[in-house]
């Protein structure tokens, strides 16, 4: 079977790889598209110690299911965190923090950058027949961007700061836009902020920090930078009693004024995988252009060239086609 | 007038200094004690640049209060922060976040370490008769203490733990033990821990994070050891989804592991002054033995010794005597 393969940071495909035989419970999932994530680039760098099969944003269709056999055919997308449902974490209600969980791609399980992969069938969401497929495959990455409105109680006055313009950052913008009403994206350069004009977002360079980005304005900033210095723009824009949403994951510490949080007393908040269902309901609602995501289109033979390409500065969502 | 003096990160004493004649709204107070914080021994080592009289712990009697004259002859302890009322922050309710705002020994505001300070009236607090000066001048960082429990909705089965068994570190320890009945605290040496013991805390030191330790699995951590290393060990021990309450400020910057706090969506609160009458109250009750805090007692002019003595490792609170 196709599939990329990671070990020791080196990417490779490969033809001869055999999938896994599906333990109890767990559905075998013919992938159709897959979408590489910046968390995905930050592992070849070494940002979490994987070998196997990368992946975790995917859409795709059940080939088999012995435990739940109405899933057969189905088309689905699967929440990432195969949890234990019995430790501490999970009997308090925090099944994504499962203290032994697997996670699709990056932690004891073959993720999505193969022709098939497993995944419990509880983990499974059918997708409406109206969302098609290269939409689909952003309910990941749109759930994580909806966690943001699950953990911070907006006001509808808030003046939000995005920082950072990429994948994550505009899905998180474009979609706080949607209940918000000042809302805006803080970028590296004017180029990479242009798209997101275009789809209706006000911007702006990290270093224009003019009228419209008066330092220690913001009353909730969300940082998606995914690299370490968004962590001290995201500090020097917050208010005093504000609050940092931490989206990104990379390879590397940040440095931190931890005294300037004291005194400001500002709210730090970590935020990872979100609501499927929210996902897949704003799909279905047609209202979010993904047309301006997708940076290219690559089969999954040429996943190492999809790599590179997704590598780009300023590279938006690459897609493989894995069918 | 006497008064110790900070320049460029130099402390001396003056006997020539002059107050300055009090603003509409403000009272002279004769100061009786002073407590040497940390705050002030890094603003020794660059912390903040300020010039002036430092200290910002007292406890004093008002001399003269034009504005307000029932005030005078009143035992008092006072808020740090003098507002403006009309900024953006006072208009919110966020007083103690003043743009403007000047602080009592650390920000434009000559402090506690002289024998007469000046404050708004605004800002005073009478003290119970009840309470005498050396437990009253512990108000402010009692305030600081207790205002972890203004921003953090505890649980009664929480498991907390206190990093850092300094002088705040001990507070918060004593004050949430009051309430809760699984408080940790951890500090560097055995030597540092055994007084907390005695005083009914249960404690471990940091390397020992055997049983009563385990790795993630605190629901608030509530870092207090004043260094930058001190939020490395909260990080970890603080579970998925749970808490770390930031009570340290010092001179530089401390690094982080974002990543980590991203993947286990922990929030991270910064933490500084607190109610003031919620720390009266506690002192009247008289429950809180202040007694082992204190570590010695100075007169002014004795000031710079006063320093060396609360620098030295374990240190507790150091007095000073103004009066």
């Amino acid at each position: 079977m196709q599939a990329l393969w990671l070990e020791d940071r080196r990417l490779a495909f490969r033809e001869d790889w055999v999938l896994p035989e599906a333990p109890p419970g767990e559905a075998v999932v013919r992938v159709l598209l897959a979408g590489i994530c910046n968390t995905d680039l930050e592992m070849v760098k070494g940002y979490y110690p994987f070998a196997g099969v990368p992946g975790h944003e995917f859409v795709g269709r059940v080939e088999s299911s012995p435990s739940a056999p109405e899933w057969i055919g189905r088309r689905v997308v699967g929440e990432i965190n195969a949890v234990c449902g019995a430790c501490e974490a999970c009997r308090a209600g925090r099944r994504s923090h499962c203290e032994r969980r697997t996670v699709l791609g990056i932690r004891s399980r073959h993720g999505a950058f193969g022709e098939r992969l497993l995944l419990p069938v509880a983990n499974l969401h059918e997708v409406p027949a109206s969302v098609p497929d290269e939409a689909a495959c952003f309910a990941e990455p749109l759930a994580a961007a909806l966690q943001v409105q699950e953990q911070v109680a907006f006001q509808s006055a808030d003046r939000v700061v995005v920082v950072g313009a990429g994948k994550l950052g505009r899905l998180v913008a474009l979609t706080l836009a949607a209940r918000l009403g000042n809302v805006l994206v803080v970028g590296r350069d004017r180029e990479r902020l242009r798209p997101l004009a275009a789809q209706g977002l006000r911007t702006t360079t990290s270093d224009a920090a003019d009228g419209s980005l008066a330092d220690g304005r913001a009353d909730v900033v969300i940082e998606c930078t995914g690299n370490p210095e968004g962590l001290a723009l995201a500090a020097r824009l917050v208010r005093p009693r504000g609050t940092i949403v931490l989206k990104s994951t990379y390879h590397g510490e940040a440095r931190l004024d931890a005294s300037r949080l004291v005194v400001n007393e500002v709210t730090l908040v970590g935020s990872r995988c979100g609501p499927f269902e929210k996902a897949l309901e704003t799909l279905a609602r047609g209202k979010l252009d993904l047309g301006p995501f997708v940076h290219g289109r690559f089969a999954l033979r040429d996943g190492l060239r999809a790599f590179e390409e997704a590598s780009r500065p300023g590279a938006l969502k690459v897609v493989l086609d894995c069918s």
